[in-house]
Parts: C-alpha cells; sequence; structure tokens
C-alpha cells in the first residue's frame, strides 16, 4: 500500500519533466481537449445540425486524428485526410452504380472483386518510398473510407448522401483543426528545424573542446575527479550523437516545414532543403569529431609526456575552430548572414603552428627504440665522441634489423641532439626519459576489460607518437571540411534572406573560445 | 498524349522494382486484399448476424488498420487497439453513469469536462518516450473510443449494447488479421532483425576491402577507369550507411520481434535484446570504417609512392579484418557459434607485420625537408665526409628554427642512410625523390572545388606521411574495437541458442579474402 504513493510520485516526476523539456506540449495537449470539447459541442446542438450529427463521429475522428504538433504535420494529415476521403468516395460512387446495374448476384461478386484488387493494389503502392514519404496516411484513409463507403452502400443505396454528410462533417472537423493548430498559440516546424539546426553546431563546437581538453589533461587530476572526465565522456557523446541521430527527425521536420506555407519574413519560401544539406554536411564532419574522440579510447596511446609538448597548438588550432563553429550558430541564430572572413587570420596561423612545432620535433616519429637511443647518449654525455658511438650503432642496428626481417627499403639512421638551449633541451629530454614509465603504468590502466584479451596489441610496440599523427591530421581535416560546412551555411543564409552581414554587429559567442586546458 | 503511356510504363516499372526488391510486399498485398474480401462478407451474411453488422465497419476499420507488414507489428497493434478501446469503453460507460445521475445541465458540463480533461491528459501522456515507443497507438485508440462513445452515449443512451457489439466486430476484424498474419505466408521481424545483422556485417567487410584497395590502387589506373572508383567509393558509402542508419529501423524490427511470441528452436525468447547491442557495436566500428574513408578523400593526401611501401602489410591486416567479419557472418547466417580461435594467429602476424614495415621506414615521418635532405646527400654521394655536411646542416637548421619561432623543446637532427642492400636503398631513394612533383600535380587534381578556397591548407608542408600514420593507426584501432563487436556477436550465440561450435564444418567465406589490390 505505501508503494503506491511512490510510483504515483515517479510518474507524476516523469509527467513534470516530459512538460519541462519543451514547454509547448503542455499547449498541445490543451489546444487537443478544447478541440474535442468544440466538437462535442455539435451533439449537443443537434436541433441546429439535423442532418450532420449522425455523422458526427467523423468530426470527432478527424480531430483525434488530425491535429498534431506542429502546423505543418496538421496541414499535411488534413490534406491527407481531405483527398484520400473525395477520391475514395468518387471512387466508391463510381463502383456502386456499376454494381447496381448488374444485377445482384453479378454486382455482389464485382464488389467482391473491385475489393480485393483495390486492397492489393494501395497496400503494394504503400512501399513506394516517394508515397510512403508523403501520402502513406492518405492512402490508409483511402482504404478506409473506399471500403466502408463500397461495403455499406451495397445495402444502404443511399452513397451520395453519406458521402455528402462525411464530407461535410469531416470539413467541420478539418476546419477545428486547422484553427487550433494555425491561430492559437501556432508550433511551426520550420522554427524547430532552425533551433535544431544552430544548436547542432554549438554542440559540435562544445564537443570539440571537451575532446582536446581530454587529450591534453593532466594525468593525475583525471584520478582526483573521475566524475568530470565522465562528464566530459558524456558532453563528448552526446555532442556528435545529437548530430548523426539528427538525420530522420530533421526530415520529418523539413517535411512538415514544406507544408507551412509561411513567408519568413523577406523570402517567398522556408528553404528546407538547405537546413538538411547543412544537417548532412555536418554529419560528415562529425564523423571526424568521432574519428578524434576514437583517439581518446584508443588502445594505443601517446604518453601524455608526449602529447604535452603539442599542447599549445593543437588547443589553439581547436579553439580556432570551436569558435568558427560557434560564430556559424549564433549568425543562424540570429538570422545573420555570417562574416566573409570568418576564415580568419589566425586560424591559419594556428595551423602553420602546429605544423611548424610538429616539424621541429621529428624524433618523436621514430619510435621508442629511438627514444631509448637518446637517452642512452645523453646519459653517456658525449656528445663529442661522436665517429665512435656512430659506428657502434650501426652494427646494432643491423642485427635488430634482420632478426625483424623488415623487406622494404632499409635505412639506419643515427639521432643526435644539440641544442642551442641546454635547459630547453633538459625539460624535452627529461619528458622523453619518463615516457616509458608512464606509457607502462598508464597503459594497463587505461585498457578497458574487455579488450585486454586482445594480448597482441600490447606486445607491439609502435612508435608512440603514431597516435598522436592521427590526432593532429584528425584536426587538420577538420578544418578541411569545415569549409564545406561554412559553405552551405553561407548558401542558407542567402536563400532564407538572413541579414546582411553587418561589421559593427559583434558577434556574441556564449563560451570564451579560447581553451583552458588543465590549468 | 505521347507522354502518358511513357509515365505509366515508368510508374509501373517502379512498382515492379518495388516488388522485386522483397517479394513479400506482393504476399502481403495480397494478404490485405482477402482479409478485406473476407470482412466485407460480414455484410452479405446479414441475416446470419443480424445485431452485429450495423457495426460491421468497425471489423473494416480493424482490418485496414491493424494487418501491418510482420506479424510482430501487427500482434502489437491488435493488443493496442483491443485495450484500448476496452478500457475506453469501461471509462465512457462509468462517465455516462455519473452523468445520466446529475441531471441534464449539470451531467453536460460534467461530460464537457471529462473530454477536455481526458483529451489533454492523453494527448499530453502520449509524449512520454516509454508510452510513445510502445503504446502510441493505444493511446489514440483510447482516446477515439472514449470520444466516440461518451458523445454518442449521452443521446443514445444504450451504451453497453454500442461498446458490445463494437467490441464483438472489432474482435471480428483483429481475429481475421491474426489468421492472416500468423498462419498465411507469416512474416517475422525477427527473422528480418536477424538478416539484417549478418547483412551488416558482410557488408562492413566488402566497405573496408573496398577502401584499402582504393587507398592503394595505382594513380593511372584511376584515370582509366574512372567508373570503377566511383563505383568503389559507392560501396564504400552503402556499406556504412547502412549500418550507421540502421538504428531507428532495428530498434522498430526489434520491438515488433518482443510480440513474436514464437520459440527459436531451442530458447524460449528471441534475443531481439541481443540483436540490438550487436548493431549498436557495430555502428561504433564503423565510425572507424567511415574515419578511413576519410582518409581517402582527405585534402592532405599522402603520396601514392609513399603508399606504396606499405601495401603490402596494410593490405593483409586489412584481409585478416574482413576475414574475421565474413566469418562472423556466415556463423551468424547459419546460426552456428563462432570459433574460439576466431582471431587467429594471422590476425596478430599481419599486426606485427604492419608494425615492423613502419619501423623500418622511419624517415618517412619525419616531413619533406628531410626528405630533401637526404636526396641532397645522396646525390653529393658523400657520406664519407661526414663532419663537412653536418656543421653545414645545423648551422641552417638553427635559421630555419628561428624563423619558425618554435618555443618548444627544440631538437636537430641529423640523418644519414646506410643501407646494406643498395639496391633496395635505390629504389626507396628515388620513389622518395619523386615525391615532391606527384604530389604537387596529384593534389591539385585531387582538391575539390569547393575546397579549394582554403589556400592554407596547401601551403603547408606537412609530413607527407603524416596522414599515412593516421590511416595505419586506424586499421589499428579496426582491430581493437573487432574484439568488442566478437565478443557481442559470441554472447548473440549463447543467448539465442545458436549451433555449438563444430570444427568439421568449414566456414564458406563468399568472396575470396585475400585481397588483390592493382594487380
Amino acid at each position: 500500500v505505501l508503494k503506491l504513493p511512490k510510483k504515483m510520485k515517479k510518474i507524476l516526476k516523469n509527467l513534470w519533466n516530459v512538460g519541462k523539456e519543451d514547454p509547448r506540449r503542455v499547449i498541445h495537449a490543451m489546444k487537443v481537449g478544447v478541440a474535442l470539447t468544440l466538437v462535442s459541442l455539435l451533439y449537443l446542438m443537434e436541433p441546429f445540425f439535423k442532418g450532420v450529427v449522425k455523422n458526427a463521429l467523423w468530426a470527432v475522428m478527424t480531430v483525434v486524428v488530425v491535429l498534431e504538433f506542429s502546423a505543418g504535420a496538421t496541414l499535411r494529415k488534413g490534406l491527407n485526410r481531405g483527398l484520400g476521403t473525395l477520391i475514395a468516395g468518387s471512387l466508391a460512387f463510381f463502383i456502386e452504380w456499376v454494381a447496381i446495374h448488374s444485377g445482384k448476384v453479378l454486382g455482389g461478386i464485382f464488389i467482391g472483386t473491385s475489393v480485393f484488387i483495390i486492397g492489393s493494389t494501395i497496400t503494394f503502392m504503400r512501399f513506394i518510398p516517394y508515397i510512403k514519404k508523403n501520402y502513406d496516411y492518405g492512402m490508409l484513409v483511402f482504404l478506409l473510407t473506399f471500403n466502408l463507403i463500397t461495403v455499406s452502400s451495397y445495402r444502404v443505396d443511399t452513397v451520395i448522401k453519406i458521402a455528402h454528410a462525411r464530407l461535410y462533417t469531416i470539413g467541420i472537423g478539418i476546419g477545428i483543426c486547422l484553427v487550433m493548430s494555425l491561430l492559437v498559440f501556432p508550433i511551426w516546424s520550420g522554427d524547430d528545424l532552425h533551433k535544431s539546426t544552430f544548436t547542432k553546431l554549438q554542440g559540435l563546437s562544445r564537443c570539440i573542446e571537451a575532446c582536446v581538453h581530454e587529450y591534453f589533461e593532466d594525468k593525475e587530476k583525471d584520478q582526483e575527479s573521475s566524475d568530470s572526465e565522465s562528464d566530459d565522456e558524456d558532453l563528448i557523446y552526446k555532442g556528435y550523437k545529437t548530430v548523426l541521430d539528427s538525420k530522420s527527425a530533421d526530415e520529418a521536420l523539413a517535411m512538415f516545414a514544406k507544408w507551412e506555407l509561411r513567408n519568413t519574413r523577406l523570402c517567398h519560401k522556408f528553404p528546407s532543403q538547405q537546413y538538411i544539406k547543412v544537417g548532412s554536411v555536418l554529419r560528415k564532419f562529425s564523423y571526424t569529431v568521432v574519428a578524434l574522440h576514437g583517439c581518446l579510447q584508443t588502445e594505443i596511446q601517446t604518453p601524455r609526456s608526449i602529447r604535452i609538448l603539442f599542447k599549445d597548438p593543437c588547443v589553439r588550432l581547436a579553439g580556432e575552430i570551436c569558435k568558427v563553429l560557434s560564430e556559424l550558430s549564433e549568425n543562424i541564430k540570429n538570422r545573420r548572414q555570417c562574416s566573409p572572413e570568418i576564415l580568419s587570420d589566425s586560424l591559419e596561423a594556428a595551423l602553420k603552428d602546429l605544423n611548424s612545432t610538429i616539424k621541429s620535433q621529428p624524433k618523436l616519429f621514430l619510435g621508442s627504440n629511438l627514444h631509448s637511443n637518446i637517452t642512452n647518449k645523453h646519459l653517456n654525455g658525449d656528445v663529442s665522441h661522436y665517429n665512435d658511438t656512430n659506428s657502434h650503432d650501426i652494427v646494432s642496428y643491423h642485427n635488430d634489423n634482420n632478426s625483424n626481417g623488415c623487406v622494404l627499403g632499409q635505412t639506419v639512421e643515427q639521432n643526435d641532439t644539440v641544442s642551442p638551449l641546454p635547459l630547453n633541451s633538459v625539460v624535452s629530454l627529461s619528458s622523453l626519459r619518463s615516457v616509458k614509465k608512464s606509457a607502462a603504468t598508464g597503459e594497463k590502466r587505461r585498457l578497458r576489460k574487455q579488450l585486454s584479451k586482445i594480448a597482441v596489441m600490447k606486445s607491439l610496440e609502435f612508435s608512440e607518437a603514431l597516435p598522436f599523427a592521427a590526432f593532429a591530421s584528425l584536426l587538420m581535416e577538420m578544418v578541411a571540411r569545415l569549409d564545406t560546412v561554412i559553405d552551405e551555411v553561407k548558401e542558407l543564409g542567402t536563400i532564407a534572406c538572413f541579414k546582411e552581414y553587418d561589421k559593427t554587429v559583434e558577434v556574441r559567442v556564449e563560451k570564451p573560445v579560447n581553451l583552458v586546458v588543465g590549468d
């Protein structure tokens, strides 16, 4: 007995959340209630509409079925229902006419056959993608009406009268639906599509930010606040998942928006197709984000000590990408065209910066063999005894090569570090020395349980910077794809007649764009 | 006038294709036709079912609305309709009883209020995700029936009789639907889900194959047969798109399959949830495939001459991955559990092979500066004049460094190539020398039109092998994720009570697994 109030409380909380998520749902529910009450009044007013009331159930049915959440969806269903009923009625009348003129038995057979043929044909036609997308409900109504009229009229012999009354009541139902959905707190699918587009852009921006943040975060900090990491994970996952899963929802919204014959201020038509295009470009963009996220979860991790070397340029480049995305989002939100120099010089500078940093650290991409090489040499402290160590190196390397049995063009390298700034050099070398340790302990902790079975992966010694190379090249790929996103958003701005770009309007970006990582 | 037959022909061809794609659609259409004809017979048999005929329209309606493509969907809709009608009828009866006992005016107000409240509440409840997923149609039917009965009964005063007749006819309708969907050529959602799962695995395998094929294909060949390349592109795109887009379709199938209370040979329940899990793991896997495909389309391309160096180990590794995927697909298809050694030694060997090949070519990851370095040295032919070139190099590099202005630990390298096999060395060096040329011409051709705007990208000289590093590390990541796929498929085999693994049964893989690239 005590459990019941608890369960009730849970259900009520659930309902409350549904309403809080989108308050328009409450409005829509009220609208349906009012519409149904209005239709019910038809019965009470029987004296005024004598013929109608008998068929008033069709009005109720219409309201229940046609009144949808958004104006576009209601219009679409109303038109489908109206057309379906009209065409089905005409066809049923024709068949009825033929049946009456061919005698009782023959007429019965004729009606039976036509019911079978029309039923099969319409059902089959509903599988055609174009019809399924646009007229599925109309087909259903057609089938329903046709069967009801044909079969019942065979008895009643008053097709026209029935059809007339039915159309009349359905008309009343559709009328109430239209008033409710177009005039009383209308909900436009076009607005939802617009909102979903700029929300996705913002989400992607935050997602990239979180990705880069986590990639360069200090290991120690992670353990202290594992909550915040899983929060980050959640943010990243949600960010691109929303974009990837948006396809069908966006297409439905665009389809409904097509029916909303509403002018957007200056333009003639709502550019739903262009929103779809932006969505699909964004989905392609987010594939890169997914791959970037994969770099965080991957089996073969670049040690944090190496990552830290590239932190600043990577964070800077990611910050620039996020800035562009946020700017695009803000522009769409405020229906403004975007600045022609949205791909700014600072993005270019950030790219070049990352480039030169990678070039200045070529050693890192040579594999762990080489790290130990470097470290050994410096431990010996013998930079001047060059030729000695050199010849020794060659010999030892040859042996290695043979045992590995590599076939392709074999190259042997010597490496040496002579730095103009001894302090800097020491810093980078000590960090290199710590690589092996942190890699050994860090990797074990990182491995997810189900992955630990692949002993293969652990036993291999890939160049430890190779995964970072993937990370960096994904960031650059992102810049390339960003361009297609910008193109489509600009196109959207033109087609949708957004406000002209105004230099004096400062773009207000909600979050600080310069990433602060691990500070 | 001449156009009409052409259009008709096109429509007919369209219909034909829809049927050819899935012949069960034709069967389903025929089934609907037969069911409708059967229901129509009710009218003809009026003498036998006196009370029923008046409400026969409810039977027609039920057949039209409830008879769905698969058995599970029909059962679900039938139950929703039945329950919705029953509960709505009871509630309407109660409200009617209260209204009658409270006088004409008060009763009218009471009914109006309850119509409004119930209409709003039910509409609002349909937004709750759980109800939307499972009982959306039931809610609609509830609302419809409640309104029809309440409102009309206020006049007719014969609720119980109406409700009785209506339930009776709906029962007849549902009965016909059940016979048609469960006994006459039944179509099971569970089978569709099963088929979709192994088809996706196969598609991914082919997709990876095509990706690697295209990545290592000779450039010259591409231009000759650009058709075959766009075919490849199409295959790749479709392969992962099917997997990525499968979410909602699979979830619908799984939901319908839940209603199909059919025993799969030995098991008690169809493991639809596990199929969903396999689907979601496959989707995660395919993100890597998408990223791999991104490597083919990326802006910064590794020259073919460098790629060719890694062709064999990459092709071998990809071949092993494809082999595992095909094997999993075949196992699911034949409802067999998979071999415990599905992650074979040859996969491990392929991984190690790629590893050692990458290690044997560390020069490639040093950027184009270094390539020219190496080439220059060899053109001078002076390996013995070591210290001279060395000191010269350091000076020039310092200047570079300063102008680039990099901040992090600066390292200066000398590089030298002493090969035990002069012939091999010459081959690899000449290929390196050709890098610059082919990169310059190849990249221009590669750049898609809309991308050419980013002049930044082209002006940068990233290490040319960096994008290849991304390619290789994605292949390795794929192996890691493959493991989670295998886990879920094994779990599926256990839950679904597939046949035990039998060593004597040879797994027949449809396509030759060893990739043949460019031969």
